[in-house]
């Protein structure tokens, strides 16, 4: 997997996760992914609907994976957070 | 889809879910089916990997929909909401 079309989903408003999609679609990617972890998860999902409701109707999403990463704090222990990646194409 | 398997995630803290996650597969049932809306997306995804992680660990996730779902506010204007439905099977 490339990383190049990869989005990284955070705490940005959704709509610049939405932007980020479209315009790599619209740059002739023909498969965009988007990642996110712990409660970025439901603004991964939103952007996807949006993506589908607004933008681009085809938009298929053709894998999504749930899983759990391990991070470590600032005190140096870890910690377990849910993570979520999505294949989509047009 | 019975509606009997069906666990409706929402804002109660994520143990309560996993632990009716886990209920639902020691009585036999095969297939138990997760339903969230909104933010409570993340906590949908929380409660498969606590579940997956440290209590059954054949769980397989058999299917992930997204979607997005028209609710009726209480001043009577549509608000549109994503949605998650997981399948899990042991």
């Amino acid at each position: 997997m490339a990383e190049d079309n990869t989005i990284y989903v955070g705490k940005k408003p959704v709509m610049s996760y939405v932007l980020a999609v479209v315009t790599q679609f619209n740059q002739g990617i023909p498969e965009v992914h988007l990642k996110a972890r712990g409660r970025s998860i439901s603004t991964a999902v939103d952007t996807t609907q949006i993506v589908k409701n607004r933008f681009i109707q085809t938009l298929q999403l053709k894998d999504i994976k749930l899983s759990t990463e391990e991070l470590k704090s600032d005190d140096g222990t870890m910690t377990r957070v849910s993570s979520m990646s999505i294949v989509m194409t047009k």
